[in-house]
């Protein structure tokens, strides 16, 4: 490839992937949140977030800010045929905590600065749908020049109807003559029905979608202006990438990954107060503008949103998974194996998944999260991990568990390994159902196929390897003490996560 | 005990416990009717039967009929705790294919003429509720009565609602004077709303409930009278109870077991049309009569009455196993062991188990069987059989199943065993992970204790003993070409099922 080298400002896009994952449960887990879930299309919502932004920004361009829970999830779904050992696609921060969005932003702005001094960052929510990419990239594009102009800047989403679950953007619509945003007078809180009725009406009102543009010395700038406390944390970040960072750190993934670095930003999450950009900075500036988006958008904040959004049958319906319906009407009804049969239901929401199933009327799907906090206060763990867990290397499904026992269902990728390891609490035994397993149990090696089987001691190292070209699938059962998922010690992992 | 032998003539009771499981689906199963299931109170449906008769009859004075797969539930509801090889706790008629009811009340009453030429018989659906036991027996006697003096009485249920989807009976409510049984007028088929307001109305109108009381001579005679070819057939099995009956075979149990009798009961399943004693011989005959039942009865027809029968919570919900509800109303809401999330439901069936929910509008729960229609013409298993099945020894679950493999838990019970058996096409992988198993494979017998595990490979007689004194509980990993339940010899067995 005969590829020029291109020389900043570059454009960055700063990806915020973090949400709790309640208002989709029983699909969203704490551990599975709404941006990694297919809802709509093919891919998840973070997928088609990236994908969206790919002509701005390549992925050597990306920054995606998440917690550590969410971290295996972000690197299988950015490259889910990924195979060199421990490479981030694109740089990852990892919050200790959830502080809302203003110290995320602010950390990847003080990346951003110091790869390019003039970029452009790009501010997207991982979990919201648009449906138009071309306006998208033209609004944006708008957005973009806007931000070299050294303003920030927002989108707003023009309002479709009098919505009481967002923040209003109030601007001025004869401001700045031909160019494609407007002055912001001031941001609006939640408002309740009948504001929002006038808010609609009126005409100069905007949806604030979250969504942002500016240059990351601009934005840094305004921090040390409106938040001095989140400032000086970063400053002492800065110090870190001056200290370590150079020659020997080209790249904001290696410099993400040593130790002064992860020890900087978990003292900067000790130190600061959780706070939204929004309320923290853009309501105090002077120089914020928005970019009225021409796309359609949705926030996709509930399950009745998401049946909005999806093409429904004659009878009104949206029916995936292995459903057998009679005469419902208006209702979205979704499978996962387990059979699902409904009859004659009107304006429901059925969701089942492998360990749950919800059943909502549609005008009360707001309050799902309401039932997901019953769930976790009773401690019940449907609210926090799915009974099938993804994996670098392939997947696992529990498939039982009692006292002092567990049975998976193991499911090894080709040409792909776990990572050598052992348990102090729990034996397991293997049985190979299907495919070829490369078994290294304490000091041996060996090929198990199809009916055969072998015993992994308590403390002995062990490791499965699928060398062949077809899934190996190997069902479990674990006998111990303890069988909790972090009685696990690494030595030796394709993935990093030794 | 110092017991007088007493001296017949007695009163018999023949349980029909057919059924195709449907109206229940996904509680009941093509495997697991109605009858067998625990719907209201601690014991099943069949064992709230048996238990109410008890008085009239004990168990040896007891035919139950039923189809040949029903029979192991049979045995295992009427004496779950029997450890006698093979040994039914009451003579049991095992229809080769289901006839409607006139063949196997036919059955049943040859072979109660033979114990008992002046026995009465009490015919008793095995699926329907009744409250007050007292006023059952008090009933029941009125028409043990009726029967003595020469009748064939039939129990009519006092209308409480226009039901169209049962038959009636009309009757004299002048005739026979201060007797507790009156003249049966006519048999009404099942009527249109209508003419059901007006039998309502007209106060001369029972339902039929299916439940009957006459000598077995009196029945066989009518029979003679208006079956005739179901007459010749009972001949037949008739002159097999007189070949090899008698001395050699003093119960009816025994004689049931007879190739003989197996092979007479068959021929008349071949020859005979399937029909109602209702319609083949009750509309019939002039000598009817009826006991108004003075006992409340349901027939537990649907989920709805079902819901109709059970106590309600202050929200009109009837709630049971592990569910988190926000504001549903006049719901019945059933969990198994999955969690059950519910919001805003407004009188809804909500019925979770293993393999399927059901959720269907509480005024369409007629329509289930339609549901249930559709899941059986594709293919789906979960019309037949649930994924816990329980055994005479235990029970198994099928946790998870693949391109040739299944996985298990078994549970044995204490002190028991299961058969010793082969399987042609399959090998099994057994992890002990409670309790201890006694294995027997090919020559060897050992023990297993949690955390150990052993290999039958395929055409290796073995056999599964739990010696201990808590339940032993397996993880069995099955892999083979053929995985039906069907593959299965076996060689010796407690329960009598070589």
């Amino acid at each position: 490839m005969n590829k020029v080298k291109e020389e900043g400002p570059f454009t960055y896009s700063v990806i915020l992937a973090g949400g709790a994952g309640t208002r989709f449960w029983p699909l969203s887990r704490e551990k599975m949140p709404k941006q990694f879930l297919t809802l709509i299309g093919e891919d998840s919502l973070l997928q088609q977030t990236v994908r969206r932004v790919r002509d701005l920004s390549p992925l050597e361009r990306m920054i995606v800010v998440t917690s550590k829970s969410q971290v295996d999830e972000i690197l299988l779904q950015l490259s889910p045929k990924r195979k060199e050992n421990g490479v981030s696609p694109c740089p990852v921060i990892v919050e200790p905590r959830g502080l809302n969005t203003a110290p995320a932003i602010g950390l990847a702005a003080v990346f951003i600065r110091r790869l390019d001094p003039d970029g452009v960052m790009v501010v997207l929510p991982s979990d919201h749908y648009i449906r138009d990419q071309e306006k998208f990239t033209q609004d944006i594009g708008s957005a973009v020049s806007a931000a070299r102009e050294g303003h920030l800047v927002t989108l707003g989403i023009p309002p479709t109807r009098p919505e009481t679950g967002f923040g209003y953007i109030e601007y001025d619509p004869a401001s700045n003559g031909k160019k494609n945003y407007r002055s912001v007078l001031s941001f609006r809180e939640k408002p309740d029905l009948r504001t929002a009725q006038g808010y609609l009406s009126q005409g100069r009102y905007l949806w604030n979608s979250g969504m942002f543009v500016w240059k990351a010395a601009a934005i840094l700038t305004e921090i040390g202006r409106h938040l001095p406390g989140l400032a000086r944390s970063l400053g002492r970040v800065e110090q870190v990438i001056n200290d370590v960072g150079g020659p020997a750190y080209p790249h904001a993934t290696d410099l993400l990954e040593t130790r002064e670095m992860i020890q900087a930003i978990e003292e900067l999450y000790k130190e600061v107060e959780p706070i939204s950009i929004d309320y923290g900075v853009m309501e105090k500036s002077k120089n914020v503008v928005v970019v009225p988006a021409s796309f359609d958008w949705s926030d996709v904040g509930s399950f009745s949103a998401l049946f909005d959004l999806l093409p429904r049958d004659g009878q009104g319906n949206v029916i995936s998974g292995r459903v057998f319906d009679l005469e419902s009407e208006n209702s979205l009804i979704r499978g996962d194996h387990r059979l699902v049969a409904t009859v004659g239901l009107k304006d429901l929401i059925v969701v089942d998944t492998e360990d749950a199933v919800l059943i909502c009327a549609r005008d009360r799907a707001q309050d799902v999260r309401r039932i997901v906090e019953q769930i976790k206060d009773k401690g019940g763990e449907e609210s926090v991990i799915h009974r099938t867990v993804k994996r670098p290397w392939g997947s696992y499904t529990l498939l039982d568990q009692g006292d002092k026992f567990k049975a998976k269902r193991m499911i090894i990728n080709p040409n792909s390994r776990m990572s050598l390891q052992i348990h102090h609490h729990r034996s397991e035994h293997w049985v190979v159902v299907s495919g070829t397993a490369r078994v290294y149990v304490a000091d041996k090696v060996y090929d198990l196929h199809p009916g055969e089987s072998t015993f992994v001691p308590a403390s002995a190292r062990h490791r499965i390897e699928n060398p062949g070209v077809i899934p190996t699938v190997i069902v479990e059962a674990q006998y111990g003490e303890y069988l909790g998922e972090d009685d696990i010690v690494r030595f030796d992992d394709d993935y990093g996560r030794v």
